[in-house]
């Protein structure tokens, strides 16, 4: 069956490098493919076969000793999606494959440590796609646009996820981080759509607005924050979000090509086939009393 | 659309009652409906919906102070498809509305404490479903067989399970205990399926066979754990499993019911709709450098 989505590898188009601006990313454009919304969601079910396929392996490889492992880390200001993402990419995943962590404004037993505090328990373990909801990139984002934190302690922050990064990717993490970028015309679009349906009010948030007042220093502080921590083994995407279809099949083909690189494999089994086999072919004659 | 899959009430048929006896339950029966294969998957698909619409609203209310939950407890022998229930029922739910814990055998610092201490962290939160597969029925059931605690202390669990179970039903855990019921002659058909195929090699566990060998030891002890728990704020629900299909309608549609029991709404707000429509497009006009 002739199937052609993508035009181009997406990961490679959206994958920060050296010299990276914002500024320079359109939020409506569609790079690696011409489809259009049909297209992109036929894309997202096509490919959730080959998604689930990778992370089965992924996980079984993981019983028999595999440390491999993927943490994928999502930020993007509010209404851009991150919602649709985990609900119509990372719910295609086994329940069991997937450690998801939602973090929220810090209580104050995590405001007492230091930001990574709260962070490191969620790192997954081996075999598993761990799922940031927003992230200890918060620490350099809303923190540093509303000065929650002195300036220096903004810039020790960068060095500090550089290490934290570079350490568990030591360990076999792949960090994949993932900006949905939209605009503000799109996200305005969003907050009326949420307030315009009584089935969507819980999800919009007063403070939304606020923070959308900051818009340009929101983009510079992703700009910083990208900028600082993009490195080989921690890649930052940069995902145009505007259109919905887009956003979630450019997420689904960046987790598939990451699980590809590892290469997962049904694991090879220690035990005796045959003789297991035997082993219960052996009870099939026994008789229990119902 | 005609849509007819269920003849009866199944939660009623399946749920345990004074007097119940496991050996009356025939696990390759499917009670409730007389549909095949096909029918229970078109089902299973049909009815997501209905249950991803519930747990959103439960999820939802659960935002703006509502403290209803759920906690589904996932029992059975080996191979009896708790994995596929996970993967094909589950599954259908958003990832943020589901907390799903697996328990293994205990770990030496979780034997250490008493047997509902690693169990109390996963009680889930307002507005999530919990799912456990495996749980504390564990210390009843193969500690019970193996005699991996003395009598007295497993005589003890079986109130203690009460006790618990009590208490964070009063906190509004709704908790829905379900045993999925396969014959021995399946689970030996599923064993030798696993070691016939090298994608399901690691699925197989040599030790499952030596706990096959104590099949009726193991229904003694599930009689006596289902018969020593079932509260009408805790039900056993014990599911025919050897068709696949139908234990996973079935236990799609105990949940189904017991959210129905909830009947979660979406939530109204407490902001002012027009007030906030107001401040976001008092914004629209608002040109922020690119």
């Amino acid at each position: 069956m002739a199937h052609k989505f993508w035009t181009d590898d997406v990961t490679e188009l959206l994958r920060v490098r050296e010299g990276f601006s914002l500024r320079e990313v359109d939020p409506g454009s569609t790079p690696g493919t011409n489809a259009n919304k049909r297209g992109g969601q036929a894309e997202l079910a096509w490919s959730a076969q080959e998604l689930r396929e990778l992370q089965e392996k992924l996980f079984a490889q993981s019983r028999v000793g595999a440390r491999d492992r993927v943490l994928v880390v999502l930020q993007a200001m509010d209404a851009a999606g991150k919602g649709g993402v985990v609900n119509h990419v990372f719910a295609q995943l086994e329940p069991y494959g997937l450690a998801l962590a939602a973090f929220k404004a810090p209580t104050e037993e995590e405001r007492a440590h230091d930001f990574l505090w709260r962070v490191e328990p969620h790192v997954p373990g081996p075999g598993l796609i761990g799922l940031f909801d927003r992230s200890h990139y918060e620490d350099v984002l809303i923190q540093r646009v509303r000065s929650f934190a002195p300036p220096e302690e903004i810039e020790r922050r960068y060095g500090a996820i550089t290490d934290f990064e570079r350490r568990i990717a030591d360990d076999g993490v792949r960090i994949v981080k993932i900006m949905l970028h939209i605009s503000p015309e799109e996200q305005a679009a969003r907050l009326l759509d949420r307030l315009g349906d009584p089935e969507k009010h819980w999800k919009y948030n007063a403070g939304d607005v606020d923070e959308r007042l900051l818009w340009p220093e929101y983009m510079d502080a992703f700009q910083l924050a990208i900028e600082s921590t993009a490195a080989p083994h921690a890649p930052w995407y940069v995902v145009p979000a505007n259109a919905k279809w887009y956003a979630r099949a450019a997420v689904q083909r960046i987790v598939i090509s990451e699980l590809q690189r590892i290469g997962p494999e049904w694991p090879a089994v220690d035990f005796d086939v045959a003789a297991e086999r035997a082993r219960v072919e052996a009870t099939l004659g026994l008789s229990w009393p119902n």
